[in-house]
């Protein structure tokens, strides 16, 4: 392996570019070399941005036949995960995979496996746990600062509509499983419990053509955790004033509240009162996360180390989402199988 | 009947001596004549404080029949509000009583009738709809700023191990009716529908104690309402830090956020951080609201208007209360019993 | 002296129902017999709140020659505060007096001096020491939770122009003792040391009707503590988005921020950020501090114990105040006269 | 010039450590290929972060010869910027020079006229001019969104003891220079005037140290611009919960404050209360606005545009804190000399 590890990104929409940037400019040891995407508008863009030092090629068959390479990024479409990671992972790849891996245990079950064989790593983009905010929150649980936790309280509000293609939810794979993953995933690593029950109430509540693909626009969830802890979720993909991401985590001492709802730290006072700005997207909340969640991939590539998100970790997660969109449509509590 | 309304406290408990000051000191119109109480202790808190203004009775049968009356104020334990109610309205007294107006729809039932058929007016103590952040909010909502609610996010989280008394769930109603019952009507009057299926997950978390008496100290509740709306609900009697009560309103075109954390208006900033003192209990948050719904209450009786509270609006919310409970020894989403 | 104090108000304008409303309905041992008022639509205002409880007396002689009083409070306006106050405790009379207690130390000395030789009680309105936000943080400078205080920062801004007499700034004393006098008696009082140079810089930069005058609207005060600190205010009568007064201390080993902005604890989140509503004015901010300054008013006339704040503290603060409003016009420090 | 600005870095202290990571990894357009430094230590450091690539240099004349180079940064001490500048300015080579420019007037004009005579551009290193707070505030202010500002209300708070070499006010400037300086930059650019008169009030409050070499700790500044605003700056080196920075702007129709206090968006409730934690220094606030500033530099050059900061901005708010620091030992208030 070279000092500086060449890097592809797999699939140039907007999620793709923010890790080619970081892979170009911000991880070190890291260098871009290659990005796979077929389509010709993202083609220009990521020439216009990246210039002669990285090769566009438009689809992985060629990128993997022509570029020399150690590491791959996969930000393709969910459904095209597991086909890729099958592939790259029998070229000796190692894999940073978006989340979630997959939108049912038996893909992430085939990908785990096929990395496995492979003796390649698998690390999941479970960005959140690489953001300041979360990582004090968790230090001060470890810590004991709010005793024992008992309780999980999160919203996760986005005001996007999903792009067209995601509003298929056999494409997104719903919206508990699409806007809420990053929720489900800090529910397991800040309670340090799986989750063993959930139940799900939602609705087509704002946008009818959300539930005319049979899917739901707003959802609240409920866990219990294997230790006895209870959870609660809110998602939704309509929150108008913006951004909305909080966690609240109850502890038998105490309490510990992560979330930031503001773009400036501005504040305007005016005759209608006092105002402040929204966080608009994620990017902005977590542009420092994306590039540590990189920079801890190519770490543990060229230190041979565990990735700090595994596939088994996105697996538990899946397993959730899937569970709990059950429960949507069931009506009633579902059970979470066994862990692998 | 006098310029004054002449009133009597029954009971002297906690709330039952906020009651009795406003109506001694504060609200126009209302004279306190007498309080009824069998405790020696609070006997003498009360004739400590208010002097030989009012007389204190041993019993209820005894106070009501030498004292001069026009209404009573109901601060007993919630198991005797009936025989309450129903003595006090066969004595043509009009009732203001403390919340819940009963355990069970069928106590409810008769002491809405018993009211009913004696002409005298029953009011429950829905506190916080008098209270101006909970006005303001319903106020905004109903002027449109933010547009169709469609999901309502509560936290009930208190600080106080019940009293020994209620500890027992056959006294208290249990976590849910006894420390959620103030988020339950607000659900429904800031929602503006009624809840048609409740599922709850609790447990006893913190306290091994209240298991052991069959209840449970920290739940999650999850609505529906009849508008197809959605709601959740936090509800703790282990929340450390203080006095915790807040209400989320999401709406198709912003939120709405009704909450207080501090006792007084200070950050103290030192190496440790920033921190700031919290709410100890519901009588500091709410003074200015007991105060004023007691006044609503002598100003429906003086002018002879409906209550803004009536006994139908608590049955309501005792209804969704015991499907909740019933919810959390189920392990299923209850749907509600139509209303009256 | 009979058990419940027997009361009167001098002058019937907004602060002077404030007082009425608190002695009649809210203040323990205080009994209002009378209100001094002039003006004929103040005397029908006074009329209808009170009806026959409360006699009114077209001037003060009358008032003094027909009510059988024990202490009245004059809330006339400043210029006529001495006048007052002489004939008040020439007739033996307990006298709380609003702030300011003069424009002048002349005027002070000589109230100072009536009401010694009278042998009766005089206290000063300093309405923001009987509040919680203030209270608690005079007692954590007293408990050493930051060191000793080296700086005093505040802001005293009011929407209120000014009513018409007091654009008159012989009426008002101008806007630094007029606005800025609560902050005045804040500085000495919570840095516990007295003020001996200010400097000051303003102007009409708003309102030149106030320039036309001879007034400024908008002033920065710089401050010398006896001890060495500093301060500094900011006072305004323009702050067009509410009452924004807020006060910060900092000490050589943290800082204390006392200030609340909000109306109503509520967040508003639409598509144009996050707002919330704004104190009007000071009768809502310190409704609570108002009752209680009067009841320790009266409770230490009915125990006969000092006042809690004296004329020699107003007077003090008076100096401070005619020091900074010379060193507007002088352009220079102002060294500050020997306390009395 | 070629493709990429070829950069060096003069001094390895800890702004040029900041200064050089972003040269080296995050500007576009720039690569660092020489540091010069004569300390032992801080060349280690600099050899094992940025390992061959990266030149370093005993001094600067060597670093002159040897390299080739299109620009520099100089974050050497302030009292070398001139010479520094000067013989940078003669090799022909851009400059991007930390703040403050000079401590005198002299030496200012000194520099200005270098660069001009060698037709190389000047840079001045006012980093919270590229800060989103402080670009959404001046963004707003020229919306006119709180009318015509009118007073510039600032805390300079830091916690820092200033390093050893830095307690000779000879060396620093002293506080208001050496502690204020962002403040007053922020003062003439938000207000969009200059300052005209000054007036401080300082002393060595907390650390006796700082009093035995003649300067002060703690002090408030009054300004008076140009167009009649007024201004009140309160800088100190011993705040100590944290970097506390804030600026609020009041405008004719209202206001904007500007501030953020915590290091990560974390709440921690206990019984104790609730608490935050605070930014610990100007490095973590103002990460992103460090980079930004130098890719504006780097841009400028490349495209031959103005410098968004000239020597003149510099040179201006030097001349205020010369007379504020003036004013702090005359202890009258000083005027401003005119601008260049």
């Amino acid at each position: 392996m070279t000092r500086q590890l060449q890097t592809a990104v797999i699939g140039a929409g907007r999620i793709g570019l923010v890790h080619a940037r970081n892979l170009a400019h911000r991880v070190h040891g890291s260098q871009l070399v290659a990005v796979s995407t077929a389509n010709a508008q993202r083609t220009a863009a990521v020439r216009q941005e990246f210039g002669e030092d990285v090769t566009i090629y438009p689809d992985l068959p060629t990128l993997l036949a022509q570029a020399e390479l150690d590491a791959v990024v996969i930000a393709s479409s969910t459904g095209a995960h597991r086909a890729n990671i099958e592939v790259c992972a029998a070229a000796g790849l190692h894999i940073f995979c978006e989340k979630p891996l997959a939108l049912s245990l038996e893909d992430c079950d085939a990908v785990i496996a096929a990395t496995n064989a492979a003796g390649v790593k698998l690390m999941v983009g479970h960005v959140r746990c690489f953001d300041a905010g979360y990582l004090a929150a968790k230090q001060r649980l470890e810590a004991g600062e709010i005793g024992p936790p008992i309780v999980f309280r999160a919203i996760a509000g986005d005001q996007d509509p999903p792009p067209p293609s995601f509003a298929d939810p056999h494409v997104s794979g719903g919206l508990i499983i699409d806007a809420g993953y990053h929720d489900l995933y800090l529910a397991r690593w800040l309670m340090a419990s799986e989750i063993v029950r959930v139940y799900a109430e939602g609705g087509a509540l704002v946008d009818p053509a959300i539930g005319a693909v049979g899917d739901v626009d707003n959802a609240v969830v409920d866990f219990r955790f294997a230790n006895g802890a209870l959870g609660t979720l809110f998602v939704s993909r309509t929150t108008r004033y913006g951004h909305d991401v909080r966690v609240e985590i109850v502890g038998a001492e105490g309490a510990l509240h992560v979330g930031y709802l503001r773009r400036t730290p501005i504040n305007i006072l005016t005759r209608q009162g006092v105002y402040h700005d929204v966080l608009p997207d994620s990017s902005v909340r977590y542009a420092a996360a994306f590039e540590a969640e990189l920079q801890a991939f190519v770490d543990c590539v060229l230190h041979d180390t565990e990735p700090p998100v595994t596939g088994a970790d996105s697996r538990a997660v899946v397993a959730v989402g899937v569970a709990a969109t059950r429960s949507l449509h069931s009506g009633r509590p579902e059970a979470l199988p066994p862990a692998l």
